[in-house]
């Protein structure tokens, strides 16, 4: 019967369960909710499991402005099988195991075609609270109130619809919560190290900041060969676990007394890093990574969102000695050709992504994940669905 | 006789002419010096012309801090003959034509030898008065003062002295005017385009300030296959002169209106250049030209020097997106391994550097090459030594 699934429920609503974020800051409420079936461009997918990223927690947090949107349902690292497709939908069909992702892919548009970048002008870069196409929601209280999406993925649901722009479809062999950290942060990690700093063999690397995303930074860096990867953190338990990513050095800012970390990597480096990321969100820590570079051609590669919006101050006669600072989304990756690509780097045992995996949750204790990420205990909890 | 000058007076002093700044945006005083014989890895070269650079005016006018160094030698964009060699040197001799630069190359650091970047460990980026080994001058007053040097250089004198990192020899065949462009801004300008954006065939263009740097920029960007070259500047004249280095659209802020000059460039471009370049040397332009970028992959150059020392504010969500920023001295190029293929470039009537000079003096008149570039009305003025 659960092959067939797809064909029983197809067309209708499913209700089913979810983790609704009903007010800032508040414990995750699981109750029954109602899905509708996907429209044109649609997918409803089953959830096998979800994790819980830094980016959740933030906008989880948020109690005003104009992000700040409740009912919610919140998480966007997933992996999952399509149980029905919407009209025009060719790409998956019920069964295929796919990860719903936040970064548009349409395939079609200048950006998605060219070999730069991984925008998409037709999706762009938006924080919509709902569908792309339509701006209206698919997922409904049992009073018949709105619940309103995340990211274009909402993965802390039995079932959810997604854009098939933002639905990869992943080889069935790599093991389900393995795939499912391919779906953000460690492959916002390994790309901003391979697609947009291009790490070489014998560079040197700083990271600010070893969340699952820092430590990504990490291991990509040592796929690629690099001599020294200096972590920055906080946290000195952060040593021991970045050192099965490759990290080889550690700062810990609270212990350098009198010297800027900047100084201490320039040392550890003969003059600073080649490659320097900020995998935080802070602009005093962007211009931290930036004084870290080397002259000549040092790159300094943003992946955290500033969360207070301030820009970043550069030092413009530094910049003119060879130094350069760039950002990404999502690593510079483009989710539909390059997700695949790292599952098959996986599967080939090449790239960690057992380490990633600290706890394990199923899904009615979904907000003992959020616990965890905020105590820094945990980089991944995978969250099973119950089913 | 003329061609054994070199040995006649080899190892002894040099009475010439030279152009004095006495004091800070003074004019310049010809008056007869005193120029020693090169050191260990030094060259004396007679110089036959120069031309002024915006860098020349901008420590001239210096009248408070630690560059404001009198008296003083200055020009940096020149061409010369070897009159004679120090010891050590084995890369030129006496009679071949060379370029003195201010960007250093001395092709053993690891800087030099990469592959990346520009920079030269040995040498680094210093602005210091003298001589780079020693920190000595080679040139005094009659009444036995030192007068300094500028830049590494020190052109405007019948003979100067240059380590031998800051020479660059130059096939013979291409007229001695053009090749003095090539040891400063004109290079500066098309490194940018080539080295530093490297920019493709069909892409966007806008350039921030259209003097000698900005239109180099234009003519490596034409050169390229740019699809659209916008070149902004204040003097509505600057695109006239412009066509003629590949400048298709222009942009005069003051004629704006309510408009920023990055919605302006946006518009003409769908949504952003591909390539932005600062030629000036004002943070908020430097701001405009990121924000006149393309999302996914825009890319801005800086190139000019913030005169105030004000640091660039880059908004992060932008940065986010796929944008970058990154600064060069001297294009990006290596002077020793690239001036040469310029010169190369220009005798193969590829290169437009012709253009360029708007104006030619004698050395006597020196101080209306300064008015012509103050007023906006030269690009680059060569000035003829008196011999």
């Amino acid at each position: 019967m659960e092959n067939h699934r797809g064909s029983v429920t197809a067309g209708k609503a499913i209700r089913c369960k979810a983790a609704v974020s009903r007010n800032p800051g508040e414990a995750l409420v699981i109750e029954e909710i109602e899905v509708e079936p996907p429209k044109s461009w649609e997918v409803r997918v089953k959830i096998l499991c979800t994790s819980l990223c830094h980016s959740d927690i933030t906008f989880w947090k948020m109690s005003t402005g104009p992000f700040a949107i409740f009912p919610r349902i919140f998480g966007h690292e997933a992996v999952g099988v399509v149980e029905s497709v919407g009209e025009h939908v060719k790409e998956v069909q019920e069964g295929d195991l796919v990860l719903p992702v936040f970064h548009p892919h349409c395939r079609e548009c200048r950006d998605c075609k060219s070999q730069k970048g991984n925008g998409c002008s037709v999706f762009g870069y938006r924080l919509n609270p709902d569908m792309p196409r339509d701006a209206t929601s698919r997922f409904k209280g049992m009073n018949g109130e709105v619940l309103h999406h995340f990211l274009f993925v909402s993965s802390f649901t039995e079932y959810t619809v997604v854009d098939v722009a933002h639905v990869v479809k992943i080889s069935s062999e790599i093991p389900v919560d393995k795939a499912c950290l391919l779906s953000c942060g460690v492959s916002t990690g390994i790309g901003a190290a391979w697609k947009v700093a291009d790490i070489e063999g014998g560079s040197t690397v700083a990271i600010f900041g070893l969340g699952a995303v820092g430590l990504a930074v990490a291991e990509g860096a040592r796929l690629r060969g690099a001599s020294k990867i200096i972590g920055v953190d906080l946290n000195p338990e952060k040593f021991e676990i970045g050192k099965t990513f490759g990290v080889t050095d550690f700062i810990n800012p609270a212990t350098c007394g009198e010297k800027k970390v900047s100084e201490v990597i320039k040392e550890m480096t003969d003059g600073g890093a080649d490659y320097c990321f900020e995998c935080i969100g802070l602009a005093s820590l962007m211009e931290d990574a930036f004084n870290s570079n080397r002259e000549g051609w040092g790159k300094t590669v943003i992946l955290g969102v500033e969360k207070h919006g301030t820009p970043l101050a550069l030092n413009t006669y530094l910049l003119l000695r060879g130094r350069s600072v760039t950002g990404c989304l999502f690593g510079g990756f483009k989710p539909k050709s390059d997700i695949p690509l790292l599952a098959e780097k996986y599967l080939d045992k090449e790239l960690n992504l057992d380490g990633f995996i600290t706890h394990e949750l199923s899904f009615q204790d979904i907000n003992k994940a959020f616990e965890l990420l905020l105590q820094g205990k945990s980089l991944r909890c995978i969250i099973w669905m119950d089913n």
